[in-house]
């Protein structure tokens, strides 16, 4: 089975490292001088990364920086188009991709957040064009967001999201098509805030980062914005917590004040879903999964001195020290 | 040395929990009936959780629910109020606690969002009030925003630092007083952005989960929102990355679309402070800092079965697979 490849940035070079280190050979392509220093480095990296993880980086597929798209694409199973987030650029690009792909090629766009339906719109085939938005690094982060366009066939969407589990990812299907998907939306909330405190002089870079990194950043690495609330509100429940919370939406807690009506159909609809994700454990089993995974988390930073782990160690010595003066 | 929390709902026994782990002696409040039983199931999540980072849990000091306020602060030297988000309780709790504590103690409010400059506006002696805004579970996440008001003293501003590093906090000073200070105006746009997902059916409350804890939510456990960006952006340089962001300001990306102007200013001071931050690491440096943190938070979430870990686990076995295929 062979990948192609095309722009290689720190995006598509991630891919490409991904696609090989899983088996795939990839055939890449970008006009880029630097392409082929960036692919070496970032293959580099991710074998580096792969090999901590005490994974198999011995049997991986070949990785080849081709002259031409056409090369690229043509006797490729799959083709990810990695290519610079300007829209007309994009959709010149996929065109391309189609003329000189095999009419079996699934198309697969590492989209930001262009509509798979606007990306779509002038191909001769769309209904093979997938959205499949991955994070970087590629080659570490399993997420990748699986988006159809209204031309976009079912088949596509199971292939691309079998391709993607084959690759150790997990690829979240966006089953309603918006700008910018699920976890940009959210980032870009997050990075709009974040550049208000800069630009209003509340916080440095580094402030806003260790607010993050010591702080709600750890929680998110295992569970997510609800289920961590679904945890805090305990036994009263996702309802009575969600409920709670709704009156800091009228007050000014960001520069951001655009907010949903919090109607009880709207709650109901929060907890019930709450239920459906995790209803299959009791609260305190929730508490133990979260305090487990936060501890794990923060021995792993602990053995690397960094973040939360090494305030972790520095708490060690200050025992150890209190032990010492007490006997 | 000892401490009284006041109010003990999760994040105030949370609270007790850390401070006797830490050796201190903590004499509680709470009319609630439920506050014992809380403060114990909280107390025995906080000592497990501990133990598993083989901290010693053997020395702890005492914990003691008492019948009131003023017995809870009388002879305490540091007060830590926990009472439910409403202003004009905690502005009661407050003038209750100063009335009953000795005159050396230091105030300090759990408070998510409210000013302290509002918090003490009553208060006799003012200037020992300072916000100490923890996040949940306060025993295991080390971040604690530290905000003194208008009328705060520095010195009970570096009282409140120095205690919070004593049982091994990253105290984050927050210079300038705003409504939610630092990390719940980040928290709170994502949760806007959240609500407007469900509220709009585009996703799930498993989905959303899914989309932090499988992405950005890895990388927010190590690294920040900018300094992720800076490695993003790699060689091209904070500068030239945030500008071409800009760009994605003026999409419909998300429903909160208030943002600042990303003038050459805004971004010259982005790219400076980003600078000051790890301006001391190459961009390979940071690149394999971040890669090396992750892998390392996916084995030990490997070793809990557990999200991305689980992911991992089922790759290592697919590569298992592979390799006995193939021979």
């Amino acid at each position: 089975m062979r990948v192609a490849v095309v722009g290689c940035g720190v995006i598509g070079s991630g891919w490409a490292s991904r696609f090989a280190l899983s088996g795939f050979n990839v055939w890449v392509s970008d006009p880029a001088p630097e392409a082929e220093r960036i692919l070496g480095e970032v293959h580099a990296n991710a074998t580096r990364a792969w090999d901590i993880l005490g994974l198999d980086t011995g049997r991986q597929g070949q990785v080849r920086l081709v002259g031409s798209v056409a090369e690229a694409v043509s006797g490729a199973n799959f083709v990810q188009e990695c290519v610079p987030e300007r829209l007309e650029t994009k959709r010149l690009v996929l065109a391309e991709i189609e003329e000189e792909a095999s009419p079996e090629a699934l198309i697969l766009s590492s989209t930001s957040g262009f509509k798979p339906t606007d990306l779509q719109a002038r191909l001769e085939h769309p209904q093979r064009l997938v959205v499949g938005h991955p994070f970087n690094p590629v080659y570490l982060l399993p997420l990748v967001e699986v988006v159809g366009g209204q031309q976009t066939s079912p088949e596509s969407i199971c292939s691309a999201l079998r391709l993607y589990e084959s690759v150790g990812m997990k690829p979240l299907h966006v089953r309603v098509e918006i700008d910018a998907f699920i976890a940009d939306r959210l980032l870009e909330a997050v990075w709009r805030e974040a550049l208000w405190l800069v630009n209003d002089g509340v916080a440095t870079t580094e402030e806003i980062d260790d607010a993050i990194r010591f702080g709600f950043g750890l929680r998110w690495a295992q569970m997510g914005l609800y289920e961590t609330y679904r945890v805090a509100g305990g036994e009263a429940g996702m309802r009575h917590f969600i409920a709670q919370f709704g009156e800091a939406l009228n007050w000014p807690w960001t520069r951001l004040t655009d907010v949903p009506e919090l109607s009880d159909e709207l709650i109901d609809r929060i907890a019930d879903q709450s239920d459906e994700q995790s209803g299959q454990y009791t609260i305190r089993e929730l508490e133990r999964i979260r305090d487990d995974n936060l501890a794990a988390i923060l021995l792993a930073l602990e053995d690397r001195r960094w973040g939360a782990g090494d305030l972790l160690a520095k708490q060690r010595t200050r025992q150890e020290q209190l032990d010492r003066d007490r006997s």
